[in-house]
């Protein structure tokens, strides 16, 4: 089963390249250039729109939604909420980054709401703001994690039953859950989380998938196999945060088949 | 003709270095920093300044204003009218990037009414965006093109006399319109479009040279010439996108004459 | 006493990457995705939140508030007041770069009005920023300095005794301005005014630095003298802006002792 996935991922890359879906981004200030460049870079057509008057026309072109609340505020949400009713009207896949959830009430509360306005696809999350979404006690340092990814899977399943979509949570390991499966992967490399939105290009990279891909476990596996993948090679060429950037956008756009098969470490069990 | 605009091309990107002019931006979050990046490569002074009460002001110390609808809302837009209106009573240039007209009925109703509401002196957009402004009833998929740009210059030549100002369509060609010639320039490359901001740079820069060069037709085919012939050695560069957006700065801000000379394609028709 | 401050900068440096403050930014568009790498590549952690609701929470979770005025609007405005009262009610440390003072009325009267609603504990700008601050009639253009640092110096020394803060003037030499003391850095290159928002990335790194740091003179000074010496030597690898900002990131993040002690120039003088 494991090699099978692994090639599906590889068909679904090609597929975002040669299909490039248009994903609808409504996402924080700071990512939205990083986020657009990721999805440019593995081939996807990525849009920013947050005006409530367009929001419904632009996720009618769309083939998926991605909601990020990094930098949220009233008017945002509002939007979020409009887009994310009509993406539910036309079955079209929403993908949701609750960035900071546990970091202030209005983050946590704001999450839980946009949960409970609508149906989404898959959330993803850093192990922190996966348990801010299940339990109220939850205290996060800002936006980066503080908990490790293993202590979050409960967490996450909790969460799957909750909310009946894939779960992501990133971290040294990142793992997706559905309801009865558990994906693994074992790529990236420490050095991604001192870049800003990496977290956030996964989320996009996601939607880009979701867009095209029916079956969501896998797309969600596709989008953070694509994100490990191209960052663990983009990291072996950098000698910084910076210049990792740069390679990571490099290798997102030019990532061969060798390269993704000699590097990817996937592996799936049942947990049901 | 053709050589002696090659030459004035090139006088007009030393005046931008040497005069520094400064270009106001009212642009999207999107772009932000790699428009403002490109202008002081080139060697411009970039602002950005969004609030109804500092507009007028900084219009008033400007070179030039650049009206970007990338992530449109009504308070931007109302900015843009107030900051447009004030350029005309000074005098001074306005360029417009209309970003996805054409894709939401929004943008292309809030493209159509900054439009009417003051004049501009060059708009540039792809050929979609274009061809939008002049048709009701074309569709475009997000706010990349998907038409080809020769196609659009029967749509370039109807808004120039509509509106009396430049149009410039980028694309694989692009054309630079005035009343009663076309410009062609056979510069840049494929992968400029995988960087986002590219075009909206490109409005960036042709608002610095109108800045400082009251031929307008002239400001705006320097301004296209440079992004052309600095994107396309900077792809010469550049394994990816990524490398791509950081060549492309290093190359406006140091692009020597012999490679100017070397690598500019231009040619200049009279069309009545 | 040079030698020791030199010794206890870089003791700083690596203060930061040790215990990785949370430095809450309400800052502008443009500089957002630059400021976080640039705070992530020192070690510190960065967090950017702005709606009403939640700044309280993030500021009481945060070692530091930074408040940047580059792209302000009245929300934001308001954002910050209820911030800095905040930072103040808990003493917590707030470091504000009153971008583009003087180039329109708006800014310098929005800088000044937020000097009065409470204490600050660093202020760094350009010559031209500084300046506005106490003087009503100076017109900067946009939002580049156009004065020499040391015609500002006796502005800074007016603004440290009127608000009782450091005062940091950002040039070719950098001045840290105490209540009886004057730092000189003579590092830094001419080249990084061609990158966008290396102000904003200084302004963000005393935050770091005032985050854990309890004399705030040697706070700022560690601040300017990081960015000084980090962009000095990207400087050397680089060949034009895009790829200084590359450079910058990398070296924040891997600069050494040897480095570091080899590069710095500072000197430190009384001057009451």
């Amino acid at each position: 089963m494991k090699d099978k996935m692994k090639q599906k991922i590889w068909e679904n890359i090609k597929k975002v390249r040669d299909l490039s879906p248009l994903v609808h981004n409504i996402t924080n200030y700071v990512v939205m250039n990083s986020s657009a460049n990721a999805l440019l870079a593995a081939g996807a057509s990525p849009v920013m729109a947050h005006a409530e008057e367009e929001v419904r026309d632009m996720v009618r072109i769309s083939n998926s939604l991605v909601l990020n609340i990094g930098t949220l505020s009233k008017k945002w949400i509002d939007a979020m909420k409009i887009a994310l009713k009509e993406a539910n009207k036309l079955g079209k896949p929403v993908v949701f980054d609750p960035v900071g959830a546990g970091a202030t009430n209005y983050r946590t509360e704001t999450a839980k709401d946009l949960l409970n306005t609508g149906e989404f696809t898959v959330i993803r999350g850093n192990a922190s703001e996966i348990m801010a979404l299940v339990s109220d006690n939850l205290k996060t340092k800002g936006v980066d994690s503080t908990v490790s990814g293993e202590s979050a899977v409960e967490s996450g399943k909790l969460l799957q039953q909750k909310y009946k979509c894939i779960i992501c949570i990133s971290g040294k390991i990142d793992y997706i859950i559905s309801q009865d499966e558990i994906a693994e992967i074992h790529n990236g490399h420490k050095m991604m989380s001192d870049v800003t939105g990496m977290g956030c290009s996964a989320t996009a990279l996601i939607g880009a998938f979701t867009g095209i891909i029916n079956d969501y476990f896998e797309a969600a596996i596709s989008g953070m196999a694509l994100m490990g993948v191209a960052g663990e090679l983009a990291v072996k060429e950098s000698s910084g945060p910076g210049s990792l950037q740069i390679h990571f956008f490099d290798k997102l756009y030019k990532l061969t088949s060798k390269e993704f098969f000699d590097t990817i470490k996937l592996q799936i069990n049942r947990y049901v």
